[in-house]
């Protein structure tokens, strides 16, 4: 019988999936390309698992898990998402529900460590390393002996949320001067278009760097932000390697030169970490989403044992 | 055969030693009160280490094993010490021109690690926690499930060379703003004392801290830097527990209460770590050796596996 998996990767505003059978993507994905808060993300996560199971039956197989990487405080034993300020979610036992609801072995967790399993599939030789999405909000997986690091209460990777600049802009949790407060897509592009700067996203003012003065100051804010995280994580944990992903992660030279400059100029007690551009891109939440439901399935089966 | 441990902690300026009779401490320690930088440290190492062999001689006991903590950036595989500022180390084979000169087996670990297994011995069900010492210096040992953070190359820890003041003081590594330039024993004194304050070391500060203006000042920049350290430990890996040792860590009520106040106020979005004292106190460094010791001499027979 094939291991047939719906993965879903859920965002601040979409929910994407696809379907995988036996490792290999079955397209066409399905996406909802937007939904309203509270309860809106929750059903819009029911339509994309809906569409693909009915992709999956069309095909002639029937699901044998499910993969769900969310944003959030998220508890991946307990199946539940504590809290998800952009979903409107507190204390949803989202893996239960899902279970529950589509009959088959589910398994979430928090987007960043999910999308970080695509990074390990992709260079099992890398065992320790931190991968940070940058999209609407900012986290971090941190990777250590190869294991992602869920902390006492599944709550690790919020590292939008980590002071960077003394009594800073506010952020949406309800601190100022948060890394994400700089460094996010959304953050960049609210800075930038109340400068008097004309955008239609981050990626719109990535394009203008070393061209428009607010663009500049913007940018090197947002590079300030993360090189003041990265540098507290490098000289805490060591990692061998940086990765940056996500929508923002994809600007490429224009983010990763001056990102690597200013970390090493933090860090000349010692070597400073590679920092790259994910390898799985955009589509690791989803990739590592798939991977998770495999374990679900494994652990379902007893046939292996989840390896973190 | 008893196990007979030579257990060293090496401070910066300062070497204290004990002999471990099957895991229980054979008085009296021997210490190397100071010493000079450079070549000085190892020569107080090898002095503090040949007073401890003929100490367990003294009591019939043949040496069999060494364990050594000691700051800098530690690679405990290899046993080398890559680079210890105030030591005037780099690259130094400790562990083995140790094993050499004293014929035993030898593992060194970073300070602030081998302390963490004395705190790891004292609290087994606690596997999840950062164990931050500060004295001389400030560092940190990160736990996960159970295990120390030793990072790609050995070099996790560092936490007292994170940025915490844009453009603040300047620090001996050659940055600005460390954590380590306001927290640390050495400039919570030297600050005191620029200040214009009279004072011989850090816990005389202490001591005055809420009668006395410039103490407040030079304290609360102490607790702030340290609270932002914590915090960013905190979101990324959620930890259990934070544990504060080392000499300032003794200072108690006077500095955990406002750092727990601090860290609450800069976590409002999730539950704070809870802040505690060392159990293992002062002597948290050399009963960490020990169990360091006992752990190269079990895989020197192969009895055993190493732990972390």
């Amino acid at each position: 019988m094939p291991e047939v998996v719906l993965a879903i990767d859920i965002g601040g505003t979409t929910v994407k999936g696809s379907v995988f059978v036996d490792g290999n993507e079955v397209p066409p994905g399905s996406t909802v390309p937007t939904f309203e808060k509270s309860s809106g993300a929750f059903d819009a996560v029911l339509a994309v698992l809906s569409a693909l199971a009915g992709t999956a039956r069309a095909l002639g197989h029937e699901p044998t898990a499910i993969g769900v990487g969310t944003p959030g405080l998220v508890d991946r034993r307990a199946g539940m998402v504590r809290y998800a300020a952009n979903l409107g979610w507190t204390n949803l036992p989202l893996g239960q529900l899902l279970e529950t609801r589509f009959g088959v072995p589910t398994l979430i967790d928090h987007d960043a460590r999910t999308a970080a399993r695509a990074e390990m599939a992709a260079r099992p030789a890398l065992r320790n390393f931190v991968f940070i999405p940058i999209g609407t909000g900012v986290s971090a997986a941190v990777v250590v002996a190869g294991k992602t690091v869920a902390g006492a209460r599944g709550q690790a990777g919020e590292l939008g949320h980590i002071p960077t600049v003394p009594n800073g802009r506010p952020c949406s949790c309800g601190q100022f001067g948060c890394l994400e407060a700089y460094a996010s897509a959304g953050a960049v592009l609210a800075r930038y278009i109340a400068g008097g700067g004309n955008a239609e996203s981050a990626a719109d003012v990535a394009g203008v760097v070393g061209k428009d003065g607010l663009a500049n100051e913007v940018w090197a804010d947002a590079v300030n932000s993360l090189a003041t995280g990265i540098t507290t994580l490098t000289a805490t944990l060591d990692p061998e390697e940086i990765i940056i992903g996500g929508g923002l992660g994809a600007a490429g030279s224009v983010l990763l030169d001056p990102l690597r400059e200013k970390v090493e100029s933090l860090l000349r007690w010692r070597d400073p970490p590679a920092i790259s551009a994910s390898r799985a891109g955009p589509r690791a939440g989803l990739l590592g989403a798939a991977l998770l439901g495999s374990a679900a399935r494994s652990n379902s089966t007893h046939t292996g044992q989840e390896s973190s």
